[in-house]
């Protein structure tokens, strides 16, 4: 595929961290929530190796907050998912399939729990916003629903851990997984939690307020110099390995949570609120679904389009949705929604990359 | 401001028109609803001399459709807009403000009414599918909302209703502005439009089935040879120049559209049906509106966050959202949010552009 320039423009945002982004020498871009992010600095390669082993700060504002606050707040965040909420605790993060009617997806965000009445939906890329609006004039529910000014900053890698301990102090350290805490920035209070879209370990801080974006980020770069920190971005690569979908490609509004193969997050006998639980429950078996696949041969283009799987005959058996070479694994790393003809693991497909046909195999997990 | 890569993925959806667009030397693109959208091919200024003297056709499939159809249809659309549709006819096009319960923007769509119960809005960019989807699921509506498969397809410039005569006919030529027509596209029927994002004229033709974009874009660029025909994109200079104003930009989700300056489409009185007709009935005099500005000096560089518009005194005055120079104006055309105090023609102001102050005139109305 070409590559193009992206025209810019004031309808697609910047962040409070995008001037520090262009002088750290983001080399491209994609738009997510209308907004920039960053997709490679050196290569996405070198990129890879050194989020693997080192650590990276990224500017993922893009994540956007939905925030929900009232009475009825719980009640709404409900309807729109089949995880159950209902023991949620004020420190907690869940990664919850967000859902319409049809149990189609429409997001899948990562919900924190900040009060019994507050809550921040953190979105993948789609208006959700839009949604929680809609529900709550229909169903005339006691919530405020508003994006709030708070732009995630992620710092991810093994050496995360060092890096918070510097600025923030052992007891962010100490913060488990998927849970969030307090912490001060700059003398302003703000969450952080221990979460990312990489599988290297670390944390997100929800930067409350543009104001104090800069200065947090020459923070944590002049504590973290001898740690050999780096701009970075969510890898596309490295969470290909570890199984990170992502939606508008590996799962898209025409798809369950079952067929995303996100069923552990579906309890279904106790989700009833949940406006797709009708439609849902007579979906649990699906007949599509995600699965983890290797592509033979030498390193894939990129994926700028679903590339289509058959197999020997050259009868559909699904699509690749996502692909990359892997350097540390030495194989094309992918994601594909296959048939259920075919998803067994170890089952030989060919899949019609844009420079011929290539052989397919699915597998049993992700690489990581 | 720098140039960046756009990088490629699934979750930036390619068009029905995607290959040829490419094919044609497209150079730069935006995001626009999760889709592919053209910047310019041979430079912006190049493209725009040839807008405003042959024809062009646009890959617009950006423009995604919500298709509504059923018994609450119209309820639910004018739920949603202030502009009243009752009136509305079978082959009509409208511009609606569309807003939420506050009265704030939520796009600007065109609305097409098919029939009775059938209704297509073709989007700005934000998902307002959803807030349909939420409205539906809230009010318990008897309604279908979903994305069909429609890729608009602009057909603009002086030579537009040439182009179109040839290859459709004097029946379709015919057809009044901002309404639409059936017409037969390699046998299938689909609808034509006359309107499009440009002040230039001609048409917007909803390509009904993505199997079919191809062939259409050849027998365009076939039967408009000796016409100059060119593939093209709507162009930021001509659309400021026309006053056009741009969704995530020019308004936002901050605005009302009597800040938007789109004050004609609402219809208070009759749409009192709009959930957001009670907030905006307190807001019908807005304290800060949409205004066409001159821009003084040499050509301004490209717009990527607001730039803050202050008087002579260094008070805020607004913000510039969108800007280019104009060939034919030669002079830097500009859309600016400004303040009530300084609204007038002939206001004279100061705008922080990135490469310095510059003075700013208020304008009476667009440049065409």
């Amino acid at each position: 595929m070409s590559s193009f320039i992206l025209q810019p423009s004031n309808r697609l945002r910047r962040t409070p961290f995008s001037r520090k982004v262009e002088e750290a020498g983001v080399k491209a871009y994609t738009v997510y929530n209308h907004m920039l992010l960053a997709q490679w600095y050196r290569s996405p390669a070198e990129d890879y190796a050194h989020l693997k082993s080192a650590v990276q700060v990224w500017d993922v504002a893009c994540e956007r907050q939905v925030e929900i606050t009232g009475p009825d707040a719980r009640k709404l965040v409900q309807m729109t998912t089949p995880r159950d909420l209902s023991g949620m605790a004020d420190d907690q993060c869940y990664y919850i399939p967000m859902v319409d009617s049809a149990g189609l997806m429409l997001n899948d965000p990562v919900l924190l729990k900040l009060a019994e009445e507050r809550y921040w939906v953190s979105l993948a890329d789609s208006d959700a916003l839009f949604y929680f609006k809609g529900l709550a004039s229909g169903f005339g529910l006691d919530v405020q629903v508003f994006e709030p000014d708070v732009s995630p900053l992620a710092i991810q890698g093994p050496k995360a851990d060092e890096l918070v301990r510097r600025v923030f102090g052992e007891e962010i350290v100490a913060t488990r997984f998927f849970r969030h805490k307090p912490v001060s920035v700059q003398g302003k209070q703000m969450v952080i939690a221990r979460s990312g879209w990489s599988v290297q370990g670390g944390f997100e801080l929800y930067l409350d307020g543009t104001e104090y974006g800069e200065a947090l980020w020459d923070q944590l770069f002049e504590a973290g110099e001898d740690l050999n920190v780096r701009p970075g971005c969510p890898n596309g690569i490295e969470r290909i390995e570890g199984g990170l979908l992502s939606y508008g490609s590996d799962m898209t509004r025409e798809h369950t949570p079952f067929e995303a193969g996100l069923g552990r997050f579906c309890k279904l006998e106790r989700a009833t609120a949940c406006l797709g639980h009708g439609a849902l429950s007579q979906q649990t078996e699906p007949s599509r679904q995600v699965r983890p696949v290797e592509i033979d041969g030498p390193a894939v283009p990129g994926v700028g389009y679903f590339w289509p799987v058959k197999d020997r005959d050259g009868k559909v058996a699904g699509r690749v949705s996502s692909a990359a070479w892997s350097p540390d694994f030495k194989t094309n790393v992918a994601i594909a929604m296959i048939e259920r003809d075919y998803w067994d693991a170890g089952s030989e497909l060919v899949v019609e990359a844009p420079d011929g046909d290539r052989n397919v195999t699915v597998r049993e997990k992700f690489w990581i």
